[in-house]
């Protein structure tokens, strides 16, 4: 069975040593609560859990999958108990506000908590997790009295949240949903239309379930300015705030999914179901933005765990088991054999994973801390550069680390070989749920369009100059630096380039519009390499600055790590960079049409 | 549900426009009895068989997975009835000898076959694919008396067979094989020992099963130098050549697996079952050779398979799905929205999956030539290329044709979003069925071994340069073409690189052994890269020089196919070409005790 140990020495090192955490929580409001101390026993206990009770329930709930009967779910066994434990232990209110409940700790720790649990079980994770999404667009956008009902309940953790977005017909492109809001006499509205895809639409975990939705007003504008969002519970809240009468929102079906199974994938069918308009008319599409914006860091935060997960199952596999002779020589020639561990290839594919955990744990990190600033920052210019930092970071953190997770976990499997296909071993798993962290809350092609276009050309460049001149200004810092030569040149290069490939495509793009898509993705995939060479760069300075203390060992293999990070992986940019600069052309040229005439009759 | 249409029109273009498979075929001996009219017959029919008998049991195989009862497997319902129809069929007498009741047709026929059969029901398929192994095993290397009573039957089809290699402990390194053959008084042999990952182990579709068996004998020298082959029936034969007595092998389980489900991979038990020594003692692993080499290209084969198969269903779903409109304005205005297939980015996504698919039936049918040539060549000198050729690129077919088969389904899958990770759709059952083929057979890790170390190093290069004269040669006769000049320059530059590449790495490993494995993977993916560029080129010389004929359209996509593998998909050389020189200083250097450091405590 799969094991894990939360990467308490990793975490230490990215959020004392390089983040400076400490002070950066010192400067929040309230503060003096996320104390060094108070932060470490969070992640212990975070560790624990997600260890004890998480860990055990992963495999059984992939099996197990849900059950819909007499039109409510249940989840697998033990997820219910697991989530009690959750609600007892005051996790889902640790980073809200006080005056909902919360006990208003840094969002940050709550993100290194979510690493923990997307490590250990990914499908009972997004039960919670959908919450938080929930939780925002009301504390953004909803009512005194919404807040009252909904966002303490959510809060405490008793209720759960969903997102109600797609409809069988339409997913990225929102403008066409069909589901009808019609108001009612007193000030409420009648919902009814079909959604699909809802992730912890229904289930037993909690008592009552408030589901956010998008739906569009008689008369509403056409396309994506018409749209409206819904607080829709699944249980009225009667005068107490209790869950009360049944409303008209009931799962359809569940979807057979790939991966994930232990949570709820539903077909929720809204039939006039009772529902309260969450800030203004027509003006749902932004306020779903608060949601998706949190849900696409989350997202990101998935592939970071399951890289993790894979990285340490992998490792153990790859120490114990026995195959073949190191081409140099016998390493364990009182074996039987060596250690697969010795092979340079076993090797490579542990390393992929290892710079890839490390590295996004890094930037969940440094992106973590802007969320931070967004929320609660002191100074307004601060503020606003962080918002326009996370801005550019968001699509990177959701797509460049689920894409490399997709790819970690593959190469977890190919370090078992063929036993890495059996389910018992529980590396195929990580593979299956891996892979819907690539396509949900907008694929990696709609992240890549919202990097390059809405992010980067839309604002001339100029959003991510705030992002190069930061790596520049490190760049000439440390030029005279001969530990970091290795790092920093290739680093100031890439940056450079980074520029050069933009204002290329920008120039292409005035021409053609398609040139933006036709490069968005190797972009994207380009940008996360620098963004990583960037914050290894970075570790490599704080490790090599310690190599001579008592950690030698860490250090040195952080230094090794960053190393091969820019030797086996930064490589990659040479592709990506080539195919951002080859141009819509060869995309297309063929016709729809003559796509198949190799096998269409 | 998913479609398929055999891609008729592609493989008369590969097979009868580039590489001229009529005078091939006739050149053959008993090549008449292949001739055009035969083989397009042959081929309409495979197409019918796949698309009509096999696809529709490929969902079904899958949800409803193979069942042990009382110590007998079933195969999910319909794949016996299915197997009846080929065998009677004639299918897998196609291209066996006519002495042992084959039809005689050339072994590259049934490997175009193979494809469609992979593409529409890889679980069944391997039922009858893993008899071909075996039988080219007793072909190669039983006495007559195994060849009158097993290897009729195989060929027949009435019998199946298994290769039965892997062992708990042990899959890559068979010399640590524990089964045990210890002589009995008739000559034969009692084998005793548990084979694990036995594909086809048992099932309920043909009447008897032929297991080809590593074993040790007593006393035999350890290692791999001491693995003997012996053939294990089912049920031994009687007298009248017909199973009889049960003989002492079962399946002791079913693994439960990510994908295949419909085929039954077993935990085979010997108990001192009744074998019989084929070969010569502790010859076993060059016995085993001969299978492995068939089963290795069949492997690639499934990577393509399931690369048309994925290709095939994205496209019909990119043509039909509304979502958004063009970056460049609306393309379907009478529509809510446009067809996706109008985005570049999906496009991009298209054209990778049909570059893979239609270079790597290029890559498939050049390397069948060879096959055919080894086999039945007039001339000696002739087939020692082909031998040379055909062992340099086995591991290439093997592993990159897998390697970019499981890239391409999982573009499949992202094409369609969410949808694709719905079981429903049939997408997400391509990605799970493509995982095992980066797997079995020899993982990429190993072919790559084989590759760079055994065929290319230890042959000072000379193998390699078999292929890359062929190919400077083409460059040389094109280079004053102008209208392929996009493709002989860049093929002509990758051409001298791959062999400095190769010399680089070469130079390293005299120093140290490990620089093999460092490179090896990245060497052969680039060698994939490159081989697949040169059969890009040969096919825009022919699509180019028939432009201006009837069917332009067909061969404006072949050369607009071509470019966007030359612009979109050979850049990734640049990576592999870095990481192939970046050695395996940054590999080698963290202990395997200090890999955890960041989690262990």
């Amino acid at each position: 069975m799969p094991d894990y140990q939360a990467p308490l020495r990793d975490l230490r090192f990215v959020m004392d040593e390089m983040f400076d955490f400490p002070s950066h929580y010192a400067a929040l409001p309230g503060g003096d609560d996320a104390s060094p101390d108070v932060v470490a026993a969070i992640l212990e206990e975070g560790a624990r859990f997600s260890r004890e009770v998480l860990l055990p329930l992963n495999q059984s709930g992939d099996r197990e999958g849900c059950l819909l009967e007499g039109g409510d779910v249940k989840a697998p066994k033990g997820f219910k108990q697991a989530y009690q434990q959750y609600v007892e232990g005051g996790w889902p209110s640790l980073s809200a506000e006080p005056e909902f409940g919360g006990q208003g700790l840094p969002h940050s720790l709550g993100m290194v908590l979510s690493e923990m649990i997307c490590a250990t079980n990914l499908a009972w994770g997004m039960y919670p997790g959908l919450s938080h999404g929930a939780a925002d667009a009301l504390r953004h956008h909803g009512s005194d009295a919404q807040k009252a009902t909904y966002l303490t309940k959510l809060v405490e953790g008793v209720w759960t949240g969903t997102m109600c977005l797609t409809e069988p017909h339409c997913g990225t492109d929102l403008g066409l949903i069909k589901t009808r809001a019609v108001p009612t006499a007193d000030g409420a509205f009648e919902i009814t239309g079909t959604k699909i895809f809802i992730s912890a639409g229904d289930h037993d975990l909690a008592e009552n379930i408030v589901h956010l939705v998008l739906a569009k007003l008689p008369d509403a504008p056409q396309g994506s300015k018409g749209i409206s969002l819904f607080v829709v519970p699944k249980y009225l809240p009667n005068e107490a705030g209790e869950p009360g009468e049944r409303n008209g929102v009931v799962c359809g079906s569940l979807e057979h999914k790939m991966g994930i199974h232990g949570n709820a994938t539903c077909v929720m069918n809204f039939d006039a179901a009772k529902g309260y308009l969450v800030g203004a008319p027509n003006k749902g599409l932004a306020c779903m933005f608060t949601m998706m914006n949190v849900a696409r860091i989350g997202v990101g935060i998935q592939g970071l765990g399951l890289t993790e997960a894979s990285f340490q199952n992998s490792l153990g596999y790859a120490r114990d088991r026995l195959q073949m002779r190191a081409l140099s020589g016998p390493k364990a020639p009182e074996k039987a054999a060596d250690p697969i561990i010795v092979h340079p290839d076993v090797r490579r594919m542990l390393l992929t994973q290892k710079a890839f955990a490390e590295g996004g744990r890094m930037l969940v990190l440094y992106t973590a801390q802007m969320v931070d600033v967004v929320e609660h920052g002191q100074d307004a210019a601060e503020r606003e550069r962080a918002e326009t930092l996370l801005g550019l970071l968001t699509p990177i953190v959701k797509a460049f680390l689920t894409e490399v997770g997709f790819e970690a976990t593959n190469e977890g499997v190919q370090v078992f070989g063929g036993h890495g296909f059996i389910q018992e071993w529980g590396m195929e798993q990580l593979v299956r749920d891996a892979r819907i962290t690539r396509l949900y809350e907008g694929t990696t092609g709609i992240q890549a369009l919202d990097l390059l276009g809405r992010k980067v050309l839309m604002s001339q460049g100029e959003t991510l100059k705030v992002f190069t001149k930061e790596i520049h200004k490190f760049c000439q810092a440390e030029a005279d630096n001969p530990v970091l030569a290795e790092f920093i040149k290739p680093l100031a290069k890439l940056n450079a380039e980074w520029g050069e490939l933009t204002m290329g495509v920008g120039m292409k793009a005035m021409q053609d519009r398609e040139e933006v898509g036709a490069a968005s993705v190797d972009y994207l995939m380009y940008s996360g390499y620098v963004t990583l060479a960037y914050l290894f760069a970075r570790a490599a300075k704080h490790a090599s600055a310690a190599l001579e203390g008592d950690e030698h060992a860490f250090y040195q293999a952080k230094l090794d790590t960053a190393r091969f990070y820019y030797q086996r992986l930064l490589p990659r940019t040479r592709a990506h960079a080539a195919m951002v600069q080859a141009g819509a052309g060869s995309l297309m040229a063929i016709s729809a049409d003559d796509f198949g005439l190799g096998f269409e009759i």
